[in-house]
């Protein structure tokens, strides 16, 4: 059987974490993990509660709503563990992003499938002819973009996509795209944000001689690259790294910080609220 | 014998390495190491050599400018490695960076001497007498910061201090201290700059949820948090982190960046040339 | 007011967790944090709770024992978290960990005492003079050793310490002594443990040719080196630092990791079971 | 034309670097970048030296070997810039780092080729047919293994392989399979070496209860993970990491540092000597 994991967040209550326990408890479930987290500046409860149970999801769903979620005015969303999200993968020209999205995926690393790669260059469809996904080309000018954003979208919604990642996809997204997919597009930025947001970062970086360089994921919103933050890292860096240098550099750290958001929205455990996210890892 | 320390830099020019290293040799010295970067971009050279010699300075001095300096049209300092340069530290309310600094030169890990703390707060006098240290108080309020800095600046003179250090001092300092000191005031920013320059920096990486705080140790210079910056270091926080605690946390990254940036200065290590630092470490 | 903090650990019991909670509750108390962590292997539940109170210290110890403790099988302390632990901090000849310990006690960043200061050497002597600490010095030789830790033992016994620090203290303690202080010996060692236990850890990190040395906070159990570890870091180097540079870089890491493992203990974080900690900051 | 790359040890003497570079000049050579390292303890000399040339290799290597590598005693090799090995890839049943390896020479990240994959468990065929690489099933049992290792050699051999990369391959390789590569066999060990070397390395991390991990990348040699350590890497752990955990966790960790391990050589930047490596980069 597989697990049912709830993520949920609300005003702070008394007996808030009581009575999701007991909720396992007397469904006859056993919790495998629960994790919380109490925002004490704005009261705000958070958590992550993973149960191993037989009852069909409509009946906990059911009875979450009525005994929790409407008494305790919680935010949530339940999903089994064995549900096996589908990723739209966004590109333009660089490959690493993609590489390391697929082989996650079909090394069984990620409980998801990838049914469509869309470009707006081709230079990466032979890598999904590799792989044998399907690669939509979706050329964007000055005119076209709004109806290259309709296909793109139609394309995901008939696969079934739940997820879109932006793997290095060179093209600003339009508020129309992003409210089709809210909290659920997660993109890389080759920067620590909020330095350095917009284009050509690594130039940024060696001109103010910055003596680390980052990488960032995080959802996006109507606002470039200021979306909440899912997750970052950094690496040492110096004088002697030359621009090209800082590019070799920050592709090991894009795909890797890439990989672990990705990670961490698929096993559902990022909440969003208020333009952060609360990771539970 | 103490040894002499070169610091150079000037345009790239052939042989000019073979230049340096022959003149050590032919002068009976011994290279104990020779740091050398090429901006490949700026065709400009870059060194620092350390070598034993029995030589006087002043003999070395006029040999460098006439056999290499001027030939090769490089900017050039040459110190002693006995040399004990006196710091002035100047402080608010923050103890932190003080006591690490007073630390390291009390316990001989630095070469270095501190003949003066500066507070515009009276909050850390004890720790100056602590050490048996002078303080000088200099509260600054909207109409005597001018006079203030004068003071500042002659007490500094007075007792022969080459490096200003602002170890948490939360003044800005006018273009005419800036100037007084160019190149030899190091201060510490408790962010990842570019992110987060001017006040609250911590404020402001809890409203942004950073996954990630930072300190920066830079030059001073006429534009705020924007010198030349001589080393950064970041530490991996979460939503869990209230302000408080990332003030907690902030403080061990800021005292070991400022003092590693310090040392950095103090072991004539750091060239500064357009905005950037060369660090030969 | 000050908060009530408790530490405990047992056996995994279905509502265990409630129970706690609601006995907070019921005596009107406030949860301020409620940090739990199950070990799903050995089925043993661990927590660290911490709620305001205005019930005296022996009415919530005499409710938890009887209502949780025995009838949970639980091991708990309780503390206010107004309490002062009193540190006695051992010493050799280097004197970084410890002017990091008496500027975080003297700033009041730590909710401590340093009433002692033990040396085998004289060397330190002038630092505790400084800060206005008792120095006992005890050198230590072949045939003294107990004489000297019982004189040791004694003296920190009169003057109430509860937690004794190794400050890059370089003599073994015996049996004896450490079963005087159970997990309450804080020891630094200058390497990433298990790589280099015992003496001339850098030595032999550069014979090796890591890249990367570390340093390891543990408590001090009967076998060198082997106590529950704390606390970890490290630090990146290369084939260019001599041994003499790995001492001057070990030093910040040591330092940092020794105060880090001393604050998580002061605020009773550390839970210590089966050879390991469970550490909940 | 490709630029020449000087890779060069040798006893430490006067006015050797400058002979170096001379000697480039006096070829008509550029220098794109020369690295040095001075081994005082040893008076050793390590050097990588890049420059455009015109020059035909022979006439290089004939000019450099009579004029300065006999006189200075200098060990040294000589290789194009354009120069493009052939990597032989050993696999048992973990994918992640194939793919990695797989992922930067198909995508032009590294100048190298795959000829040849070989495997003692035949569950990594797929990824080879999926990139269109050969794949030799080697099964190795108590009986065969000598055998195994004729048919692996033979068939490296026969396809001109210069490079042995151990991506996670769970054989120990017999002497005379690593006599047949002398450093040029590239090792992933999953620990921070010299840490818990040998078998399941991620179950003594966690029985140890260390709060970090690591990874590291060494030349085989005759001794089991004891081979010089070209690069390591670490990442935070802590008591809520299951072995499991560590082991997703390690596996980015692997990879990356394996890659930056293998790019290292293919750049001729790593020199052995004495059981470590000067790494230039």
């Amino acid at each position: 059987m597989p697990n049912a994991v709830l993520l949920a967040h609300g005003p702070l209550r008394p007996r808030l974490a009581a009575a999701l326990t007991d909720f396992v408890y007397r469904s006859g479930g056993r919790i495998v993990s629960h994790e919380q987290y109490v925002d004490q500046e704005d009261a705000r409860y958070y958590t992550r509660l993973e149960w191993e149970t037989e009852a069909p999801r409509e009946r906990i769903e059911a009875d979450l709503r009525a005994g929790i979620g409407e008494p305790f005015d919680l935010r949530w969303t339940l999903r089994s563990s064995d549900h096996r999200p589908r990723i739209g993968v966004f590109v333009s020209k660089l490959p690493h992003c993609l590489y390391e999205i697929l082989a996650r995926v079909r090394s069984g690393e990620w409980r998801a499938e990838v049914p469509l790669i869309v470009g707006n260059h081709p230079d990466l469809e032979p890598v999904a002819r590799t792989f044998g996904i399907e690669f939509l080309l979706t050329p964007v000018d000055g005119s076209n973009k709004r109806a290259q954003e309709e296909r793109q979208v139609a394309a995901l919604r008939e696969r079934g996509v739940e997820l879109v990642v932006l793997a290095r996809y060179m093209q600003v997204l339009s508020d129309g795209f992003v409210a089709a997919y809210p909290d659920a597009i997660v993109n890389i930025h080759h920067a620590f944000l909020p330095s350095f947001p917009g284009a050509k970062p690594y130039h940024a970086a060696r001109r103010r001689g910055v003596k680390m360089i980052g990488a960032t994921s995080h959802y996006v919103t109507a606002e470039l690259d200021a979306g909440p933050i899912i997750e970052q890292d950094v690496i040492r860096v110096g004088h002697r790294h030359s621009v090209e240098e800082l590019v070799r550099l920050g592709r090991d750290l894009e795909k890797i910080v890439l990989a672990r958001a990705v990670r961490l929205h698929l096993e559902r455990r990022v909440v969003v609220h208020d333009g952060r996210t609360v990771v539970f890892d």
